[in-house]
């Protein structure tokens, strides 16, 4: 196999790449962007190499502990649960939210096999110890809610409040686009104004 | 900056790629296939090392000479000239072709500063000695043409004859969602049953 060919295939490993995608991206590296494409290269191997997870919260660093977790300003009394690391960026860049997370790298899912012990919830135990308000931010898929569910009796068996991201209408949505499952939460759960 | 910002920053150097795709892509590269990435910086990082264009047809390749310049079988009394690598690939794919190729590495543009010169096209009056039909198989546009014109008069000089790729009606295309510009070629250039 040429090497052209060994670097289409590589391509395809990254999400929504398929053949043609992977030829156009090929070609740009090789021809359009070789300097761009040596520093991507360079990037990666020293990521995949140097990135692990956060010894606290589970995020992924380069470091022992990420930037958040080593931060001695935010607020011990208040930990966040997500589903991913990217949750967390979503997350602070939405919100001014100064307190600790917890990642889970997945949810509970019994049928495949991950339990509390797969998502380390033992290291979240460690967390709560100064908590007094656990955020539970897990999708809201089913085995989101089935975490959620787990996440708010080990609260409640810790004497923590547990609280619950809000269902709703999407900011800018049109009540004719929204489901009738999130239509019939946001009625339920409507607020004075 | 730390390390994962640096690799979503590297990974939007890829045409297409936002800062939305590439934190999706950063994560499945540091989450899922960890393998699979550093396979794909190794190969990146060797292509960009080693491939180069070919000495006869300028295609990209890393021996000094293309699979397709190197085969002493191919028809050296046919040779059809590309704009780019991938061309190639596209044709290889389509046809039978058994010639001999040549990429231009972009067309004619004046405006831009881009002349026979800066397209090598000596490098093409090489391939051209045993050359009894130049395919010119530039793409559709101004430029395309443009460069289509000048190749045929290239050609002409040499005592050699020049053809260009049919233009018409794409195979499964409904006539209602052709363009003018098509249809009426398409038209003109009726073959009989």
């Amino acid at each position: 196999m040429s090497l052209i060919s060994e670097l289409m295939n590589a391509l395809q490993i990254l999400p929504g790449v398929g053949a043609k995608t992977a030829q156009r991206l090929t070609f740009h590296l090789l021809q359009k962007d070789k300097l761009g494409g040596k520093h991507l290269a360079e990037t990666l191997l020293k990521s995949i190499e140097l990135i692990n997870e956060c010894e606290s919260c589970r995020t992924l660093t380069e470091h022992p502990m990420c930037k958040i977790c080593a931060n001695p300003n935010r607020d011990v009394s208040k930990v966040c649960v997500v589903e991913t690391p990217a949750d967390i960026i979503q997350i602070e860049q939405a919100t001014d939210f100064k307190g600790k997370y917890f990642v889970l790298h997945g949810k509970l899912s019994p049928i495949d096999g991950i339990g509390p012990a797969e998502l380390k919830m033992n290291k979240l135990v460690e967390l709560l110890i100064d908590c007094d308000e656990l955020i539970i931010a897990t999708g809201s898929t089913v085995e989101g809610e089935t975490t959620a569910q787990f996440l708010s009796h080990l609260a409640e068996k810790g004497g923590i409040k547990a609280t619950r991201l809000a269902h709703g209408v999407p900011l800018g949505g049109d009540l004719e686009y929204i489901d009738n499952s999130t239509l019939a939460h946001a009625f339920a759960s409507r607020t004075q104004l």
